[in-house]
């Protein structure tokens, strides 16, 4: 890794380097090796994700933060440039973050605040996997701070606070029979049809929280049954996704799921509350007042979320687009690349 | 394996020699050395399959046939005895018609019918693995013959022809996007419930073949659907089997499933044709004769269709029970065994 390159050079190079949740061990043996390299940083290492800081004493400490996992791949790589966008798996979630952060690290020798820039792995997975939760365990030291960004896509505008997020599984339960003689079973896979229509049927909340709107989904993203191509079925899973607003906690959301499913157990998988925005804070303040722009809600669920729960404001900021993480077709904005790193520069400089 | 054992003790000897589709070398391997001893038959093996005939030179040959497969276990073994019944996996379908058959082999040295007993793998899973048709194709002239009878489960009646079975994916596409802005993309899951309503919604025919009435059935038999936790999903596939009576064959009942699922693709995966119940031909009247009983129509696939398409007319005649194959509760009158045994054992000693 060349940490001349500039910003889209240096995205394409990452984006190239495949790092699908769980194998993202050869690209942080290269980040940790090109950032160790680097006299003015202090680099630590906890299994898949390394912390970089500067260590100045100066009064207040920021964080940058980014993961350097994607979704699998969809037959989107190797990388390549049409006009101005760069397309690829990961390009928008979040390689071109992850570029930034690298080359401010670099770059930024003598900030007016401290810089611990965190690289971590395991962001797009279950939430008991996720390199920054792990970190925070493990060395909650070197996630000391005043204030985070998380270089999550955002089109290099401020996204404040961000949804919860909960899965559980709704599991459809029916009796087997051959099916010559179907009539003598009851087919578990015939009756999560109902719990489709239920999906089907959802009309989503879109509360106003602090000043944002936010906009939530129900969706399943997962459903199994099925025990031989000559049996009707006896049990049949339907798997959903409930991204809530942060007026509503962990606990609420949970609630919703088996009411609304209240016909059928419901266990829940995992949840992680969503956060407040929270702009009106002194720290939030201060970096949009540097940045501009017009902050707006973040719909997906970030670590802006565990950096909220750790007591340190966060808000979202990063070249990505948001609204296409997660498809075959996502890419960046190359001149976002730019856009966000010189906004970032100016702020690391000038406070 | 003891040849001595009566027939209900020999049945439930076989249901705890578990032999679930591609797992029957043990139980094959057993029933192989048992016949070999034995001076009145000439024994083949074909993988899993077992042929043992008598060639006393008679002008007729009748065939005894029986997979040695079962479905998958379902808590049900060991074997154990409930008053009048055997529980286990595999005593009705069709483990119980498998020790007659044996018994008969064993002790019926001079028929009046020269007989082949076939004993055969794979029965319950994908018709292109099944021992019977592999054997049609490797040793046709094993299977040469004027007659046969399937020990099927038929409660020790005689049950005429069988219902088709087709199997066919339903494939259900979506667009990919992130479940926190799943309004960019469209849910294959969800929409896979209009697949589920039209099953939901299915009036199976009910149609009246050579004087005997067929019950047709349309199933989900296995549902998949999901990328990831947090992903909307591009593809649900709805696995569907449908049994169709006999007077449809396997192109006809294609075509109602593509014109039912129309709004999508359909892959049909197999398709079996049934077996019309031609009990009026002359050698299934001469066995009918002799066995006593009123035919019945049989609503379950069975091999009588593959005899039927060599030309050798076939019935479905066995001592377990049809209505509870493939559950986990599933048992054989013991009764049955010995009453199905002795009326075989007159039919081929009388002749």
């Amino acid at each position: 890794m060349d940490l001349r390159l500039d910003g889209a050079a240096l995205t394409a190079w990452l984006v190239d380097t495949p790092s699908v949740s769980g194998e993202e061990g050869p690209l942080t043996d290269a980040i940790e090796d090109a950032l160790r390299g680097l006299p003015h940083l202090t680099v630590h290492r906890d299994g898949n994700t390394v912390v970089a800081r500067t260590t100045l004493g100066r009064a207040e400490r920021v964080i940058l933060a980014g993961h350097v996992d994607t979704v699998p791949i969809a037959g989107n790589l190797p990388s390549r440039v049409e006009g101005s966008r760069l397309y690829g798996c990961g390009t928008t979630d979040m390689k071109s973050g992850v570029a930034v952060q690298l080359r401010l690290a670099a770059s930024v020798t003598s900030p007016g605040r401290d810089v611990t820039y965190v690289f971590y792995d395991c962001e797009e997975v279950a939430a008991d996997r996720n390199g920054l939760l792990r970190l925070s365990r493990n060395r909650p030291d070197l996630l000391a701070g005043d204030f985070a960004v998380l270089m999550e896509p955002s089109s290099a505008e401020i996204e404040g606070g961000c949804q919860g997020t909960l899965r559980a599984d709704v599991v459809v339960a029916g009796r087997r029979a051959h099916t010559a003689r179907s009539w003598m079973g009851r087919n578990a896979i015939h009756e999560a049809g109902a719990v489709l229509d239920l999906l089907r049927e959802y009309t989503p909340r879109q509360p106003e929280v602090d000043g944002l709107r936010y906009h939530e989904g129900l969706n399943a993203v997962g459903i199994r049954g099925g025990v031989a191509g000559n049996v009707v079925p006896d049990e049949c899973v339907v798997t959903v996704n409930y991204r809530f607003a942060p007026d509503r906690t962990g606990a609420q959301a949970a609630q919703y799921v088996r009411s609304l499913f209240s016909a059928w157990p419901v266990e829940v998988l995992d949840v992680a509350d969503g956060a407040r925005p929270g702009l009106g804070q002194p720290a939030a303040a201060e970096f949009i007042a540097a940045v501009g722009g017009t902050p707006r809600p973040k719909l997906g669920w970030t670590d802006v979320a565990r950096f909220s729960a750790l007591g340190i404001p966060a808000v979202n900021y990063g070249p990505g687009v948001s609204e296409i993480a997660h498809t075959p077709g996502e890419y960046v904005e190359i001149g976002k690349i730019a856009e966000c790193e010189s906004r970032l520069r100016a702020w690391l400089d000038g406070a």
